[in-house]
């Protein structure tokens, strides 16, 4: 690659996670990355170091997924998305591409994350979403779990919010707003923060379950933050009701 | 099966056909009607002659399908739709079931349908609908379009709307509704009448994409019913955008 004619380009993607085994490539598996990675490359002309702003899990999905690589390639950054999607399968789609810092990196340089899961509250499931939300038949207490989903904004140990697995150095995270709303069937339960440990929306959103079903109450949420301890936690909610809405570059308020 | 214990079970169907070769049973290929079929004969423990208010083609959806069949079985209909939707595909749920008089039949005793098309209206496709909305990136006149779909209400001849390979005995059908509305980025068509011949609906909504890009005018539409000739209305639109939403079994009043 020529370096004054070096770009970086940002990408925003969306895509349905069910088909592949997450984010991140893997030796043997089809995944977002490697997908795109190797379109990338066909339009480009040359290999790209593709980076992600988040590792989704097989069967995650993502609104807003957001990855960079730089390139040399003079196509025009409005063409890009155009010229990724002819080649890409129907299930991965770049929403926008634009030309970044030299320095910005989608990993490093987040600020925040939105994250965003579905439960499917009705008698019979959907026939059009059993990848996309948790069916959950039973009646759920939604004002008790917009108390408990209250008590995860703020700075914590979210320990007891982790699974075993992932790299992180510290399991303190700032979490700025939280959100549980009911839309006919759907209930929708969307977090925002500064970042998350392996696993942790799919365990907010098991112990949001439980508190739902009243085995925990929405004052036993700070109980369990100080615990530390992964068991005292609902159980890890399955991937498919995921979705990554959104990530954010800029330094952010608390809001709530 | 004991005659005097005999009764008539109607089943509503909610399907995401996309895996499927249509409703209607084939030999040698997956289709709705025989997937249910296998699974009533299994919940009931006899034969069955499952019939359905509406062949549905290959890749068209149903929120509404009405189904019925004739069983002994002493099974409370309230918990059909559990056992049935225990050992159906996901793609398939049983969404009611209700004890029928004894000459109800799902395809002649029906008085009318209602199907919706649906149009992805913008600059890029969603990963989440490639198979649920027909994509169309160019702008679309709505407005248009909805007085178009006004021309269509109405007793007529609809031979310019008939693909070939119907077995209907006439083709004049009242029409007493329609609509084009536009939400976000998705257009929605619905049109309820007493009967559709053969991708009726889906020439319906080809023709006011033509409308909708100023191929056609909303005016041409009373001329082309009137031509009886189908190469005169626009393209078969394709059958993914397609839902059967709802089969009417009482009298219904011509309401536009």
């Amino acid at each position: 690659m020529k370096d004054d004619l070096l770009r970086n380009i940002k990408l925003t993607i969306e895509y349905d996670g069910t088909a592949y085994h997450g984010w991140q490539a893997q030796a043997n598996a089809r995944t977002v990355q490697s997908e795109l990675k190797k379109v990338i490359e066909e339009v480009v002309g040359h290999e790209t170091d593709l980076t992600g702003a988040g590792r989704t899990d097989a069967g995650v999905h993502a609104l807003g997924q957001v990855a960079n690589f730089k390139t040399d390639c003079i196509i025009p950054v409005d063409r890009i998305p155009f010229a990724l999607n002819s080649l890409l399968p129907h299930d991965i789609v770049v929403k926008k591409a634009e030309e970044a810092d030299m320095d910005f990196h989608s990993t490093f340089s987040a600020a925040g994350k939105t994250y965003k899961y579905l439960i499917l509250n009705s008698r019979f499931p959907s026939a059009f979403s059993s990848s996309y939300m948790l069916f959950h038949p039973m009646k759920l207490d939604v004002g008790k779990m917009q108390v408990a989903a209250g008590y995860y904004v703020g700075t914590h140990d979210f320990s007891a919010f982790k699974a075993t697995g992932g790299s992180a150095k510290t399991t303190v995270r700032t979490i700025w707003k939280t959100r549980v709303e009911k839309n006919g069937d759907v209930i929708e339960f969307r977090v925002s923060g500064d970042g998350f440990l392996y696993n942790m929306v799919r365990i907010m959103a098991g112990t949001l379950l439980y508190v739902g079903i009243g085995k925990l109450q929405p004052d036993d949420i700070p109980e369990i933050i100080n615990s530390r301890d992964r068991k005292r936690a609902g159980k890890t909610a399955p991937p498919h009701g995921l979705y990554l809405v959104e990530v954010e570059y800029q330094e952010l308020r608390v809001e709530s």
